[in-house]
């Protein structure tokens, strides 16, 4: 059975060939070629990981801003490797995917081109590594999943958070068992960026056009940091899903009054309405009737949290700082987790989270997803996030900005496995 | 203008009668006649406060349970009070409302005889003192209303956790404007209480009639310790008010299995279906387009809580523990609170505050409420909390339960002002 027929075979969601390649402890494969959309400052934060990844070979690289690509040259150039560019513009990415022979995409571009990126990646035969989110639209999740299903290529959205330290820890704890049948769950992106106002030139970095997006869409605009690693716990495509949400967003007033007091009268951001609500907060009810209350507010003075909340029927763990409480403990008091690392760190951190660490990138989960991208594609394995946890993740921008346009009215969440999920097998990373 | 007159008007919403109360000094009443339904657990926690406050006398207490009358009339005596009292059974309350003398009765008993209590009371004659929730449906919420209207009788809903050096510091905070313009805030009622369970009779205390609630209703259930306070930062009822909510539970799953560890099989916690879901999560919109995030578990293995967080367009509060940001700070980090207590303690707490503390009762904030009742009746002043603020905090209750029910639909909240929301002054505590 080949790669292909393998990825096929997966991607139509048959359990023999995830059986088959759980079994797989050799690499099929010693170098995966990559191709790379996006070389900005995201773009090169992924790149200088791959580059310290053994068996990683940076083919071409595709930035339309001079600047990024001559930096990101020689970052290449400095590990012993010389991809080609493509700087012309922003399809030049087309002209690679026709000329160059390549494993996987690394797309790492603005929001608004991940989609078509990442479907023409599949189409062009390779698999697609996608930043989040990999979609901005319900329509544009469904053109991911029947991508992947048509072409029998992977999709990837690259969430990092899904390799934290603390998440995967939570996640053994999780399948230990040790919070007995969970509940609830609670995640958030809350990371105060008024000064991306300040970006106001491509060089600048993604202030340039992600701060246009607050004048556009009211919603959870960055859902997946908070919520990937919710959706790994709770079996989300796996034996669960998404079933249906409400979303409500605060006023908008926060950076009005920070441009008001930054800017000019007669600077655009403040002649421009911002729409985007300071504070939106949505919860999920999955099918099995766990909830996820979840929270987006990039604009409020407070410190960064995602939150990363997790209880069940025996006990609750909070991040923020992390925290750990279990029925076991005979006490209503929080303890702090160090000793729980020592003992219930998952098996993948034991492994490579000190050489992770040392690596970077947020703290060594860069770094750590990375190489498992690359272990598993070396592998011949699915990656640990496959198409429908790109499709249901990103889904939440549309349908929360659905719910908050209609008063907060439940918005059924589409099942992007049309049905598969009550078959497929729980979360687990394979093989480390 | 007599007592009764100045009541009367304010009752109906006139201003006049607001500005006079205000500016008065001088106590109008050296003594406080109070009649007390129910002297269980709680009940006798704020008798104990009572009983150490000037001017308040002690004129009767109703109770079924002789073992509770007996408790609360030993306190009684030994403070040098002696108040009749009224045993015989759940409705012997009536024969103290028509034969005593009041100003005012206070109610501690279950929840579902708060309403018709409150409502009984206020048409003797006396102003009402009810425990939270003061009702447990729409239908009671409005009760109170027009009985309060029709009377020209206060009822306050006795909600202590307005009363915290934490809640107030808060409320101080954002009346100076430290927070900007507020958008968001969340509360909860986060309190494991699964041993209630074993409360199996009447004299075991709350238990024994609050544990059949989680078999019959799928709401948050006890809303306002996590509201009220929320609702004073944001001038609920006075410039702005809940406008809809979408409430979801989880599935209800800890107290199940707690009895199944706990008692025999054929006990009837074993045999009961629970209903009400281990955490329920709500999200109310204001008029003016802030956002609370709401919940209540009182299941789940988890350290107790309230959240107690606020946030505007300058920084955020939290609690549990306490922490601040504000910009001002030109650092994202938390700080703790200590030297802002110091600086920003609310007026009340400097004045009243170490004696609250010393006299007790949930750290103080209980005798702080009760010294407060006390005050401003003895002064003729409109009380702390008014019955909008009753109505419109304990209507969560049946709010969520509808949305819970509607699979989250948005549900409007009731206006209980009528439209004199829009006319009343900002909260504040008067003549502190």
């Amino acid at each position: 059975m080949n790669t292909t027929r393998r990825n096929f075979v997966k991607a139509i969601g048959a359990t023999t060939a995830l059986t088959l390649s759980a079994q797989v402890k050799e690499p099929v494969q010693e170098t995966i070629r990559i191709g790379f959309i996006g070389v900005g400052n995201r773009g090169r934060g992924l790149l200088r990981g791959l580059l310290n990844i053994e068996g990683a070979r940076i083919v071409a690289i595709c930035d339309p801003l001079s600047i990024n690509l001559a930096k990101a040259e020689k970052m290449c150039k400095d590990k012993g490797q010389q991809p080609k560019t493509y700087p012309n513009g922003d399809f030049d990415y087309r002209n690679m995917l026709e000329k160059e022979k390549l494993d996987a995409v690394l797309i790492a571009t603005p929001w608004d081109t991940h989609t078509i990126m990442a479907c023409e990646s599949m189409q062009a035969g390779n698999h697609a590594l996608v930043e989040v989110p990999a979609a901005e639209t319900v329509e544009d999740c469904w053109k991911l999943v029947q991508t992947s299903q048509k072409t029998g290529k992977q999709c990837m959205m690259l969430e990092n958070c899904c390799y934290g330290a603390e998440e995967l820890m939570v996640l053994n704890l999780v399948k230990l068992g040790h919070f007995g049948e969970l509940t609830h769950a609670e995640g958030a992106y809350i990371h105060e960026m008024r000064k991306k106002l300040k970006m106001s030139k491509p060089e600048h970095g993604n202030g340039f056009w992600r701060s246009h997006k607050w004048t556009k869409r009211d919603a959870n605009l960055y859902p997946t940091h908070g919520l990937g690693p919710i959706a790994q716990y709770m079996n989300i495509n796996r034996g669960d899903k998404f079933d249906y949400l409400v979303s409500m967003s605060s006023n908008s007033v926060a950076r009005t009054e920070y441009a008001k007091k930054t800017f000019p009268a007669d600077h655009h951001w403040n002649k421009t309405k911002f729409v985007t609500g300071d504070m939106n907060t949505s919860i999920i009810k999955t099918t099995l009737g766990k909830t996820i209350m979840l929270q987006y507010d990039v604009c409020t003075p407070r410190p960064y949290s995602r939150i990363n909340l997790v209880q069940g029927s025996k006990g609750t763990f909070k991040g923020y700082p992390e925290r750990i409480m279990l029925d076991d403990f005979k006490s209503h008091k929080w303890k702090d987790t160090e000793n729980f690392h020592k003992e219930f760190d998952h098996p993948l951190t034991k492994k490579m989270g000190a050489i992770a660490k040392k690596e970077g990138g947020h703290g060594g989960m860069d770094f750590l997803m990375l190489w498992r991208v690359i272990y598993c594609l070396k592998h011949g394995m699915e990656l640990d996030q496959d198409v429908y946890d790109a499709a249901s993740w990103s889904s939440i921008v549309h349908l929360t900005e659905q719910s908050v346009a209609n008063r907060s009215a439940p918005t059924t969440c589409p099942d992007f496995t049309e049905g598969k999920w009550q078959k497929r097998p729980a979360f687990e990373l394979k093989n480390v």
